[in-house]
């Protein structure tokens, strides 16, 4: 049994990857690029240092373009990066099918609202596309937070496009140079964790 | 890091039981009991089948008394099991305050309906006694149903009192030999699975 686990290089997808690889799936790290700037560098590095097989999923620029569209039309990023994480998963649904994959995961948490699929869309998803979804919705923040520490090394830089492979990183980057977004209002500048080995 | 996982001898508290185990949690299976009969013998065999500490924990019979007649009030059992339920919940989490624990689990799923903690009542659980809740949200029918089968030796037979840990067997016995219930009519017969091994 493989699965496919969308991956940043942060902890929480980091926590899903290791707790499907320790209940006895072959995981497989994908982390999406649309081609704008290579985000994936960053998360390419964490999927090594946790010795977990990783490749990049390049998607459809048009998906990031919506995005970029819907969020400087908000003013503010909640329903972009909403958008865009449920037209990955869709994406990332379709290739497993392709590949025979049964189950696919990302390492959105019981506490997290945006962006996160409800229990309405996981049923949707898992019979319209015939695949089974996994996330962390059965762990609390406290719970996280105790497992990651004990799994990872990691470390905590002030974010910039080189340390994170986050949806964040080519949506600004679009943004500040193909629209006439100016991203430093939208995405305020915040701590990155980043997952640097086991421990 | 402990915790207590609320046991029936049944796939997903097993499930529940192995994950948190594979994750780096000492655990602890308590089954249960309000003293009117003893159905947590199938529980402490599944138990020692998975090789996990188990124990049973014994509560007051008044709260079996009040789930019983919410079931014989209503006439089916939905309410007074998940309010049963709720109450062990409660008293797991006051033992493990007690006793220095710091996460409880139970083998819900994400396709649960009753008994199950929804969201909001989680964060009250976790908030008022300062404790980490763990369930099987994240997984949906078809993955636990792998994950099981890859894991356990399983057996299936007609639910009897003495093949179940369920609260249906103390619900029942007690319904049928100090209240005026016929439990027959409220719980349908079914087949029962058990974890007999680890594969």
């Amino acid at each position: 049994m493989k699965a496919y686990v969308l991956y940043s290089g942060g902890k929480d997808s980091s926590l899903m990857a290791i707790l499907l690889k320790r209940m006895g799936f072959n995981v497989e790290l994908l982390t999406v690029n649309f081609g704008v700037y290579d985000s994936y560098v960053s998360a390419s590095k964490s999927a090594k240092s946790i010795g977990i097989n990783h490749n990049v999923l390049k998607l459809d620029k048009n998906i990031l373009n919506k995005s970029v569209d819907i969020i400087l039309n908000d003013g503010f990023p909640n329903n972009g990066i909403s958008y865009l994480h449920k037209s990955v998963i869709e994406e990332l649904a379709d290739l497993a099918n392709k590949n025979s994959v049964s189950a696919i995961a990302d390492g959105t948490r019981r506490d997290d609202r945006t962006p996160k699929l409800d229990k309405n869309e996981i049923r949707s998803l898992e019979d319209r596309k015939n695949i089974q979804y996994v996330n962390l919705d059965s762990f609390g923040y406290k719970t996280i937070e105790t497992l990651v520490y004990n799994l990872f090394e990691i470390t905590k830089e002030k974010s910039n496009r080189d340390n994170s492979s986050d949806y964040e990183v080519e949506i600004r980057y679009l943004m500040d140079n193909e629209k006439d977004g100016n991203s430093i209002e939208l995405f305020p500048e915040h701590y990155q964790t980043r997952v640097i080995g086991l421990k």
